[in-house]
């Protein structure tokens, strides 16, 4: 792909300083600028660099006044930063398009039906009466089981699997190596100390606008369903276990984990390496913060939890500002101790 | 797959109590009822849903007396929990039976061998001299390197990965994503700063029974065998290093570790996120509580540990407990100073 | 593969006693040796093993005096942990050469140029403009985005995902199922509730002799690189996330985390399960113990940090020591609050 930085500029409703023929086929910061880039500066900080950098386009504020002579075009906007987003949703629109067409060898059974413009890669594979939406792009070696539902404008990425009955919904990208509906871990112990598999029959449903991370697990419901809301946003390596629900807007980061059957709130945060134990309630709008163990429901919405296991920011750091101090209690203690003991004796 | 009531309450030993002729094609809890499903009422406590529910036919306890209309057709059977459950297992089989026959483009090495029944799923890989028992499914886009053993009756599901000269036992269920003999993290530092990779010329040997998780890895060893003995159950995203040892009936939940050469005993319990490191021989029977870390050997069997560094559960509540009063013992400890001082002074 | 006893004294420069002809073709533990196995001797410890092993070879120092007879050939060298090391090196060696060629059905686009000795397995993808250098080792289902280099003598296991624009460099290992490339973990807050996807345009950078586990996830920068350096080794089910940077030689053990934009310096230990926050700057020579959190920039280089949050070993294990204290702490400021009250009610 290449545009002229002209074209750029018409695309961000901006004014071009400089030559606006020259042809731009890449994005970069300004530090890291070079031919055929184009760079934003939004950050006064970062002023030094346009007189240096070697992008040939920069996106700058209308205030924006150079203090020394600049190499680079200018295209000139209201806010830098905003035109610079704009303009990367738009490349990345364009390069996600960019992928059409059906890829041989690939394998979709006859029964499946396929949308407009969906990409699918070559080694992928669409079972029994799979439905793929409009401008879906199923990347190679992504495996879709029978009766898979995939809405409108979702990615898979390579690799991806689908175990039979899922249904992802629209807008939503699966990052390589996501696995959505493998069996929940359920067992039940036989008197001779083995476990008999309990069978797994429920599906994973996932609602639209879900982004999903690399190598995240998400187990199917026992029966019923495990799901995954609008809006939510999973993080890699993220184990999702069976009967779970997250809700709208959630955000999970990467390393977590939630146990069977637990519902998550809405607008909750999940930092990195949380652990939720199983059978529990988070309310609305909870932030759990990194390494933090959940082993109670939270019934009180928009509060912030940490620790392992988890209680109230407040406390929890009140608790750790002692132990910090503890070697030095200990002291204290002891001498105290030997105090009392020596005025115990005088008064005897 | 469709049944009639009539067909399933023949295999079930029940008594139909209604229109046995109603087709069933699924499963499904008596809260989420619809037509053409089937449901089953035990614990008292859901009665409620069999007057509303859209099921198409319920199984029921012999004692069971309706106190209102029913339109479901009924089951009537001794105990209907364990009723459904055989028919949940029965599903399950007619499932998995479903898919048999080598799906085309697949890779299967001449020199490889299938048993009967088998299924080779479309993108799967079977490299030389592989061994593949009866009834084994191999799912589409897995890998099952050269000189690998697969006892009969095992599932790999979609792009499960086995490394050459691994060796899995029969009745196992491997699920998606599961890496099986990648090598060991084994390195030697050298005198300059980097270090050398150490070669891994072991193997994996899974025994009979085995559930091994959706991107769970489990590393060959140096030399000899990492060993996962039968009925083991093993979840999600859980790591298992080079000549590690797991005994018999040990189940482990997610994204639990165990560090290189450690022996976990037999019928243990490892909840989630917990790391066990290496060199390390764990009892029998111990159980291991969720996010703990273990750094020593335990001799003792069939205890419960806890906490990162763990010890035995009563020790590290009653630590744990303090703890939570650790601002209330400095406020406490400040107070006796204070006091103590004005005696002192008093006295002197 | 088989060798005589004297073609491998050979290469190792050692001096045979007994039957040279016989065949070897595999490497076991002295305690494991079997027929056709060659072992080794070093540690005198294991001295009784070689008066009775199966093995048909024995590798033993020059120094080595038998105390009884001995029925498997010896190879007798100057330094036999030596020797041995490098036969499992050569064989190693052996086994990755043994894979070359274009196995089909594969997918290579036109446009992508192959180097010379290159395995490509089967169902592997790789794109358009991808650069594969000599020697390099592709196994089946391994994807390899457009734009993609690798450098020779690198492989890549079964299954392994290379997002488009990726670099890898010379003389790596990524072991089956991992993912280089997958979008970073950007997200905007909106008025709404909901989150705005930010478009991750960057790339990975892994430079030479770099040994990636498996499962691990290295996501790409939003712009820019996420950098791997020189002689790194990740072990399995590592996230490291967006425009990271990991310095030479640096060592991370398995499900360990680093977040958004932060820098590991060079020879790093990170043991397992450890996660690092994001925009973090971690000095050169630190060793991170397991399970730790780390929640600052750490600038003394050389140092060892323990706990969540991480403090100096030497604080955290003293923290730690009155922490395991605590409950008897907590007995003593009871008893010494109703002493020091009888003695106030005494003096009063």
């Amino acid at each position: 792909m290449e545009f002229s930085i002209q074209q750029i500029a018409a695309l961000l409703g901006g004014e071009v300083k400089g030559d606006g023929s020259v042809k731009i086929h890449t994005i970069a910061k300004i530090q890291e600028g070079h031919a055929g880039a184009i760079s934003f500066l939004s950050n006064p900080k970062y002023e030094n660099y346009i007189y240096t950098t070697a992008a040939s386009a920069v996106i700058v504020n209308k205030t924006f006044e150079p203090r020394q002579p600049i190499t680079a075009t200018l295209i000139v906007v209201e806010d830098a930063y905003t035109a610079f987003s704009i303009l990367l949703e738009e490349y990345a629109k364009i390069v996600k398009a960019a992928k059409v067409g059906i890829e041989q060898p690939s394998f979709v059974a006859t029964s499946a039906t396929l949308g407009s413009q969906v990409y699918v890669g070559a080694f992928a594979y669409i079972g029994n009466n799979a439905k793929i939406g409009n401008n879906v792009k199923i990347y190679p070696q992504c495996y879709v089981g029978d009766n898979v539902r995939i809405g409108d404008n979702t990615t898979l990425y390579a690799g991806v699997k689908i175990y039979a009955n899922s249904e992802i919904g629209r807008n939503c990208t699966l990052q390589a190596g996501a696995v959505i509906g493998s069996d929940g871990f359920g067992f039940a112990p036989q008197a001779d100390g083995t476990y008999k598999t309990i069978p797994q029959l429920g599906n994973v449903v996932v609602k639209d606008n879900v982004d999903i991370g690399a190598n995240t697990t998400i187990d199917c419901a026992t029966m019923g369903s495990t799901i995954i809301e609008d809006g939510v946003k999973i993080d890699n390596l993220i184990q999702v276990a069976h009967n779970v629900s997250i809700g709208k807007n959630t955000v999970m980061a990467a390393q977590s984990g939630i146990s069977g059957s637990s519902t998550l709130g809405e607008n909750c945060i999940v930092a990195g390496q949380v652990g939720i134990i199983g059978h529990l309630n988070i309310a609305n709008r909870t932030t759990i913060l990194a390494q933090s163990g959940v082993t109670k429901n939270i019934t009180k919405e928009g509060i912030t939890i940490l620790g392992s296991p988890a209680y109230e920011q407040a406390d929890s750091i009140r608790m750790y500002v002692a132990y910090r101090k503890l070697p030095d209690m200990m002291k204290r203690l002891d001498t105290l101790e030997k105090k009392v003991k020596t005025m115990d004796v005088q008064e005897s």
